[in-house]
């Protein structure tokens, strides 16, 4: 299929892709229609992540780059950088990065995260970033290589690859955030474990107060000692149906 | 010190000790001033933990007996043992179980939780219960001996001893329902996992909805498959400081 580009700022913009409001400086994110596009996980990662002044960070997995690109507006970070697997995200989120004049602060490299440890340099980043594919069912996929699959299930990379090579890239001492679905939450737990990552932080998100949780946060550091905090849940609705007051305040909805 | 003992109804009460109403089937518990007495921790893993009619049930650490004698009063579990090591506890337990009329339904053994799997058959019980002692620090404490120090201190047993001897005397597929505290959470899911325990339902329980989680409640399956349910959080207080209705219309307060 042909495609016809018009300029949109400093960047050019396919027919069938749209420039989304990221409620945060100004910023806008490119995404397209019908292919997967960021969803709250991302937004809550990066508002539950801790970056301080002047670390460097890794986002696994990144896509069109909306963690990067939301952590530049929200922390003191020195530098991000987004490694995504598929050409055609990572060429968005290059573009969207151009877009929002963000080219000294974060790089976009396209590449797999099964072999993370060699693209990088070892122990090199104080945090790492990642909102991996959440379904260990590829082997049942249809199109297992189309885009949307990619990025929802574990066709390229698995859980034990996102945390192995994150942990190999991060200093010991830094820190690795996730955001992934609670009923793999003990896998998720012994994968790190076995990693040298302690987990030490979680948040669990519950659509609605009386809900199941749908996403658990998880802070975990490289080589750290064995004590949990379980913060406060976060409630996406109030009992109005409408989004609560920390979803509005704190995450931008 | 001497102790003056009165009658009330079936059993004998010493002078220092009083009868509890538990709020359910006009149900009391002797407990005793300055000791250790039950807390919400208890009425929360009771009110969690599933019994099925006709099932058989252990309690790791009974204490005054509290555990079992609230299941005889929310399921229609058929009988119902608590293992208790220290006799002062296990004799008020045993009377606060013939105050309620429970002699066919509840047993107190008073034996210690780390030789359990040698005081009863392997793999006889549907379900095992535990709220053990939270915290691992015995070496530090002035009054290791201390009823109450037994009570909330690893000094008597670990939490592997409690993990690995419950999950050796529960049947295949039986349900192991234990309350801790969060901050323990990854050393609990990995010793579980470590004896064949598999985590399944998890329930965080926060003061109020905007603080850290201060209790846990687990239910793990032996040899169960690998998928968690994390469900609805328990808010103790609500925003004006009263118990939640949570917390007055399930658990009774």
């Amino acid at each position: 299929m042909e495609h016809t580009w018009t300029q949109a700022g400093p960047v050019m913009l396919r027919d069938d892709e749209r420039i989304d409001d990221l409620q945060r400086n100004h910023y806008g994110i490119i995404q397209r229609k019908g292919a997967f596009c960021f969803g709250m996980d991302a937004v809550l990662l990066s508002g539950f992540a801790v970056v301080k002044k002047g670390e460097r960070v890794l986002d696994l997995g990144t896509g069109t780059g909306i963690i990067p690109i939301l952590l530049t507006a929200k922390t003191e970070g020195e530098h991000f950088t987004g490694l995504e697997i598929q050409e055609e995200s990572a060429d968005m989120a290059r573009r969207s990065v151009r877009y929002n004049h963000l080219e000294d602060k974060v790089e976009i490299v396209t590449g797999d995260i099964v072999e993370a440890g060699g693209l990088f340099a070892l122990a090199s980043f104080d945090v790492v970033t990642s909102n991996p594919p959440y379904m260990n069912d590829a082997h049942g996929l249809k199109n297992p290589g189309d885009a949307k699959a990619i990025a929802r299930h574990e066709v390229k990379c698995t859980l034990d690859d996102v945390v192995r090579e994150g942990t190999r890239l991060l200093k010991p001492g830094g820190r690795f955030y996730m955001v992934h679905r609670p009923r793999r939450l003990i896998e998720i737990i012994q994968t790190m474990k076995q990693h040298g990552l302690e987990p030490k932080r979680m948040k669990m998100v519950h659509p609605y107060v009386d809900r199941e949780a749908n996403m658990v946060l998880i802070e975990a550091v490289r080589g750290g000692g064995a004590l949990l905090k379980v913060e406060p849940p976060v409630i996406v609705f109030d009992r109005e149906g409408e989004y609560s007051r920390e979803i509005r305040t704190t995450y931008g909805y």
